[in-house]
């Protein structure tokens, strides 16, 4: 792969891999009977809440970031984000010693800058109403020449997002498990594609399954119709990592490849599943990478009968939202 | 082991794994690269707050049951405990298809109570200022000829509740990891004298240290005189888990023969390590499950320079606990 424009192949996966492994946690694949048991079926939950800054979003950046030309480090990267990927990018730069600028909204989040601000990057804030964050970014790239590291349309951060999927098949093969699917929060597409790439070469015959918020179930819907469909979206969702109406170019490229149909919750739904992981898993699970888990417990994936693996990220959960979904779900 | 008076031994530890390994999770142990920055040392720690139930209780009850022959299974067993050994010996009374009674305080929280329901025990409620509970327990097992569960107190428990130290020593092992000590919440000294006792046979050198609550020190004040002595107790603490003010003879007779020091941490410490693991590490762990946690993020255990384990447990943490210690630990 010379670039990160094409299409990422099994083999980019692999490669990236190799290429976190001295970063990147090997994040747990762990059961709980508990969950069976209310099921029906078997799920093994993967950590991505335990990953290097709370998100599988790490896993992304360091790859591509890691992919940059030792000759060309010096003058940086630059993203916009003011959330996982923020930190994500942040975090893996600082690895590889270079200077990261984040585009971040002036009116985000205090924690989310000092979290970003803390891996040592530089914040350049934009006006959300006024400026475009994008052509903001493009500029610090021209100015510096430095690479901008996109979110998901990006086949480096494709590749290093699915090397989550292939922990997942060598773990579930390591006890004797044939996964049916793996369920996949879904935003842009990054890393369900990526997950599905993986499978298609370490676990043939295990389906990915995109899990989006209704109203921004941009991959469900394109999945369908067979082109690239943006959802009405509109209203928000309390899954806020998930509000990208539409899926990437390359991600749903890989997606008509690999992957068949996808899956939409809705918030009550997100919420129980939040609820039902601080309840009883005893884990911080943003609403956003509880999806998976809240297609189980919903009932649009029915697991009776079967065995599947689904993502959960933690990320930049704050604590009020948590209260809010155990108040919303008590019984869940 | 023919009785579970007896003091255990290393193969007891071993025979335990065996026992329980259908019914327990072999929880993960994991490794922060910001918590190791931030210590100056290498932790990895032990997640037990996703053992079955919530806490590493299980262990021992589930071995400890699983001892009872077959013949005698359908008399049941009783336990006394408003918190996690009650959800243990509930949830492992159950796999075994054993009837079992927990004795509660009538004014136990609501919470706590249906979650022992929940896996199918009888409550029998008491008054804390005017019943007795162990005596209420001896009498239903005089009159069923049921087991008595204890909490710490019983070989069975200690050798189950070791099993943790055993799968600490093999994971640290299988990644090249030597560790200098196992870092161990300590309230009856069942889990710091099992996992000692497993270390014993399993890694010869990796001390385990018990860490108690400040004014709930009676394993660190017991190990310093050379006998079992109390603390002064009195003041309440945030981990009301470890408020056991002196430990038991047979865990103290093991710690006397394995382990040479304890540590104390104060509530402060306490709800800084809850606080730490909920922001950074994206778990629920209740005060008493972080004291190995708080006595590194607390300097009382300097891992400068060294590698350690710590045991994080979650358990019967509710979510105001949490809040209030993210509160009082602002910059945790």
């Amino acid at each position: 792969m010379v670039d990160s424009t094409g299409l990422p192949e099994f083999a980019d996966v692999v490669a990236a891999a190799r290429r976190i492994a001295p970063h990147a946690v090997e994040t747990p694949l762990i059961e709980s009977a508990a969950l069976n048991a209310r099921l029906g079926g078997r799920v093994l939950l993967k950590l991505e809440s335990l990953q290097r800054t709370g998100s599988f979003k790490f896993r992304g950046a360091c790859n591509r970031i890691g992919l940059i030309p030792e000759g060309e480090r010096s003058r940086g990267v630059v993203a916009f984000s003011s959330g996982n990927h923020a930190q994500g990018v942040a975090a893996a730069a600082a690895l590889f010693a270079m200077p990261a600028v984040i585009v971040m909204p002036k009116d985000a989040p205090r924690a989310k800058i000092a979290g970003t601000k803390a891996f040592g990057a530089e914040i350049v804030f934009y006006d959300r109403l006024t400026d475009d964050r994008e052509a903001i970014a493009q500029r610090l790239c021209a100015a510096r020449g430095a690479a901008l590291i996109r979110p998901f349309d990006d086949a480096g951060i494709m590749a290093g997002q699915g090397t989550a999927g292939l922990e997942i098949a060598r773990q579930a093969a390591a006890r004797g498990v044939r996964l049916d699917a793996v369920l996949v929060p879904c935003s842009g597409g990054g890393l369900v594609s990526g997950i599905a790439l993986a499978l298609s070469g370490a676990s043939p015959g295990t389906q990915a399954i995109s899990v989006e918020p209704e109203n921004f179930d941009g991959m469900r819907r394109s999945l369908a119709a067979g082109n690239r469909v943006g959802a009405p979206s509109g209203a928000l969702s309390l899954a806020d990592a998930l509000m990208s109406p539409v899926p990437g170019r390359l991600p749903f490229a890989i997606a008509e490849i690999h992957m068949t149909a996808g899956l939409a919750v809705g918030d009550d739904n997100l919420a129980a599943a939040v609820a039902y992981a601080a309840r009883h898993l005893k884990l911080i699970i943003e609403p956003g990478g509880s999806a998976g888990l809240a297609a189980l417990l919903g009932g649009q994936y029915d697991v009776h009968g079967k065995t599947v693996a689904a993502i959960l990220t933690g990320g930049n959960c704050d604590f009020e939202t948590v209260a809010a979904c155990l108040s919303r779900a008590p019984d869940a």
